[in-house]
């Protein structure tokens, strides 16, 4: 791994903006980090566990991911940091030798596990597994993050649910300021970089206030944090569009949750340089495949004897290989190899849209690309969409983080 | 696929016995069929429902699997033979271009299905699915074999439980007979190869009468069928030691549902060349990984720092990249990707031995071989694997037939 280029960019900078749209935000990038340069536009399928979800990392570089996101507190859980300390990082562990980022666990804390106490300290919770009871402060999860060795990791934060109060908000961004000093101040790693993350609810004055004081303490990047919970995709995008001015040009922006076709466009359009979320290898479970046109479902029936690949213009090893019938056979059957196909699929498109998107800015098109791909895709009903996501927020399969 | 080497073959025969043990009955084979030659003794995964669950074509080869197990009940209700017919047939559909065997569904519809009626004309049963109803003949189960276009079809058979009367068995081992008589009738294709399935339970007279009755019909291959359905293994012996010696010398002969290590030296050492079983897979998704040693539980809380591979002499894609303790930790998170891994792991298992014993054959080792294998190999108790069988087959994971 490019430890030696490494060494030359830690003294000029980690990030570099290669090109810039005229007429709009989007940009390309290229983020360097300790097991290799990662261009941008960049998506980061979801690994919480280790695991893309059904995939083995052959396959996530065939289908060309170039970075994932594992996760502190799914992982600090289970196996356990000493698991993962003795068997020598996370990229050991999973066979991935590419660049990582480990979200801090903030979100899953405030979101999945039992929350029992939090005050300026840090937090205490029950595990969502069995119940145990953990204490976590800033440093331990610089330290947690450390051991499992990520390329990038995140500081801890505390991100409230959407309907939170103006100064329940107010206080999480306060507080999530102050634990990003101390995480900073308790960073020692050369070969990781640490990205703070701005929070502030769905309040512009808020995320003014989070994006002012993280930005005042120089962190290599910049996440927004607390979106795409639930709220209305207008309200997402006032807040990315507010916070957006705060965050030098000059540092990589990661858009925390954020990962459907239309909305990565319309984050690239902003200025964003990084997305991840679970939102396309779990619809693939659910046999939801993306298209250029819409999201289909595999289990209708219309595709029992459909000859033709799920997606014609699509080539991924599913779609190379397989009919639309076979698909619809292994979901109707509930056969495991059903959701490895699926998830194939719906990770290439994500993927060959960000290099679609990276084509675009490359050649100056990008503004009639985005203008094309958003005519063309039947986006989610906007209320259907809130519904399912609430429901999905709500739902056992979520609070237990089963495997399905 | 060499249909010119068939051509010849055709006229000489399909199999041909290369080597023989001069101490047991083991032997060497080559069985040519219309998508490949399969050497023997050789492993059946199966693959029902046209996938073997979790795996693609490529990682099939990979781990040296020459032939799969299709079934005829599975498919005939779902996705159905007009999906079949109008996709081309099983290998197309599931992207597997070597050789198929697909029974013909007579011991699913006995141990899987809501049976109603059986005359000697043929069987009505109900669905497993959906409860809708169905009649099959020995005619259409050949018609049916037909579209999915198998190299190696089976003739439908009566299969009674084990506890069946004798008067029960003697009845089904009658009407296996004509049935078998009536699809050999029925046979046209001249690249499908039609096996005979003797029949007889747990009483050797019947056995005998069966392996008479079906051998005097001149099949390109026979089975053993009705065994490995929970009876004490002394018995599953008896019963293929007393019908071998009606079989002839120059055909393949195939034991069904017998899968396990021990039980494979076993067989080959009485002249067995084909197994199919879907234990290796089974018990892979529930932990329990082969060894030379035993079959360990992955599960256990041993395995959780374990750094070395799950198995160290194994050359399989999962103990080559993971450690024992990320196999524990994926069981333990219930990760799809774990199945799939102890699925490689166990096939490739089954596999290797059966490249062993071919091995031994060849250079004369076998009875040492299997001396060995057995000797350092702990067996489950014969107590204990009745007992699961029994879970296993009155299990709703069985009756339902569901993918886990």
């Amino acid at each position: 791994m490019p430890a030696k280029n490494l060494g030359v960019w830690e003294i000029e900078r980690h990030f570099k903006v290669s090109k810039t749209c005229p007429d709009t935000q989007a940009r390309l990038g290229g983020l360097v980090t300790n097991h290799g340069v990662v261009t941008t536009p960049a998506f980061l399928p979801v690994a919480s566990r280790g695991t893309v979800r059904t995939l083995i990392p052959e396959e996530l570089k065939d289908i060309g991911v170039t970075i994932i996101l594992g996760n502190t507190y799914h992982l600090y859980l289970r196996p356990g940091i000493d698991a993962l300390a003795k068997l020598g990082g996370l990229h050991r562990y999973m066979a991935w030798d590419g660049p990582i980022l480990t979200d801090s666990g903030g979100y899953q804390i405030f979101s999945l596990a039992r929350l029992c106490k939090i005050t300026d300290d840090g937090v205490t919770f029950r595990s969502h597994i069995d119940g145990s009871e953990h204490d976590l402060t800033p440093e331990l999860v610089i330290e947690l993050q450390q051991v499992l060795g990520a390329d990038i990791i995140m500081t801890l934060d505390e991100c409230p649910a959407i309907g939170a109060s103006m100064a329940k908000v107010c206080e999480a961004v306060e507080r999530t300021s102050q634990w990003a000093e101390r995480c900073q101040k308790h960073h020692q790693s050369s070969t990781q970089l640490l990205f703070g993350i701005i929070q502030g609810g769905i309040y512009p004055e808020l995320r003014q206030q989070s994006a002012r004081a993280i930005t005042s303490l120089d962190f290599p990047g910049y996440a927004i944090g607390g979106l795409s919970l639930g709220e209305p995709k207008e309200l997402t995008w006032a807040m990315v569009g507010g916070t957006m001015p705060f965050l030098p040009v000059d540092k990589p922006r990661y858009l925390m949750g954020v990962g459907s076709p239309e909305d990565i466009i319309e984050g690239v359009s902003r200025g964003i340089d990084l997305f991840d979320s679970a939102l396309p290898t779990r619809i693939a479970r659910n046999g939801a495949l993306f298209t250029m046109r819409e999201r289909i479902n595999i289990r209708k029936a219309i595709y029992r004897t459909k000859e033709q690949p799920v997606d014609a213009d699509c080539d991924c090893y599913t779609c190379r290989t397989f009919s639309a019938a076979y698909l619809n056979h292994l979901f109707k059957c509930e056969e495991l190899l059903a959701y490895r196909l699926a998830t194939i699929h719906n990770l290439r498109f994500i993927t060959r849209l960000t290099q679609q998107i990276e084509n675009a800015i490359q050649r100056g098109t990008f503004p009639s690309f985005k203008n094309d791909f958003l005519n063309q895709y039947k986006v989610t009903d906007e209320e259907v969409r809130i519904a399912q996501k609430q429901k999905w927020l709500n739902s056992p399969r979520h609070r237990n983080n089963t495997a399905l």
